[in-house]
């Protein structure tokens, strides 16, 4: 068991496309703070699919299925647990419920345009739903809501990722404070 | 954020019907918990429903909700934090899919009889459910599957609330090992 504590942990929250380049982004920023001993824990669309298959692709069933994951995230970071989500997460009013339960919430727009994305397409979900084997797909027929104020964006169209990732170790250091060892 | 460590969690999980009395032990082994500074969360059904209001009543719904609300223990669990839930879970199955995701599930069965139980009636539920208003109503018109080899079962109907909050204090004593401190 571990002492209860005042510690201030955080949820990063990865948000944009598919294919912008979250979950490679969040993977190496979870391998820098995990490797430091640090409590640290990845939520992503795989992973919680993995334990619920059932989980519909509908919107609202991928409305409800983000809220879980944040309500889930502010549990974890109230318990001094830091949280890196990478969610594609596409309507503002999701992530503010999100953002509404986080004692201390970093979104982090990854940014790359639509085309980009579609020519990267690395597990070929661009190309089903342009088939229309997939429907409701953000970007194609659904939409995506660019964040306004989000604490960070990264654009991977015009940097590269190890790039990408100083950003947000940089952003962490600067704003997590004193406490966040990171080497 | 907190360090990571080996510490051993678990999680403590009350079963049984509703006016049981899961509530009222859950409660006080939780503060009796926290008191002592251990990092401890507390889940149950009001809670979760009103993050999630929409929450159906339907027998899927509800299995699905049980499981939803294991995982989150697990998470918890795995990252040092004691949980304290309690849910009906009338299903073995489901406590299966709990059990089977925790590293150190305690499945406490409060165990009071259907008549008691009815007669209590904190929640005037029974009256309601007798009276046709609520449906799929365990141990009315749904069933509830005792537990058949429970790490504890308090006995609710022949104990005081004292009496059974000792039990599983002492329980947690003498299995959950010397790390765990509660005066």
């Amino acid at each position: 068991m571990a002492r209860s504590g005042d510690d201030k942990s955080f949820v990063l929250w990865f948000t944009g496309l598919s294919g912008a380049g979250k979950t490679t982004l969040a993977d190496k920023v979870y391998d820098c703070i995990a490797r430091n001993g640090w409590r640290v824990e990845k939520l992503d669309g795989d992973m919680v699919r993995s334990v619920f298959p059932s989980t519909g692709f509908s919107k609202e069933d991928r409305d409800a299925h983000i809220k879980r994951v944040g309500f889930l995230a502010s549990l974890l970071e109230k318990h001094g647990v830091i949280v890196i989500a990478s969610f594609i997460s596409p309507y503002r009013e999701t992530r503010q419920f999100v953002r509404d339960r986080c004692r201390n919430l970093i979104e982090v727009y990854v940014s790359a345009s639509l085309e980009e994305c579609e020519r990267r397409d690395p597990k070929g979900l661009y190309r089903k739903a342009r088939a229309g084997e997939i429907k409701n797909f953000t970007g194609i027929d659904d939409t995506y809501e660019i964040p306004l104020t989000p604490e960070l964006v990264v654009d991977t169209e015009n940097h590269t990722v190890k790039e990408s990732v100083s950003t947000i170790l940089n952003y962490l250091k600067r704003h997590v404070g004193e406490g966040l060892v990171l080497d």
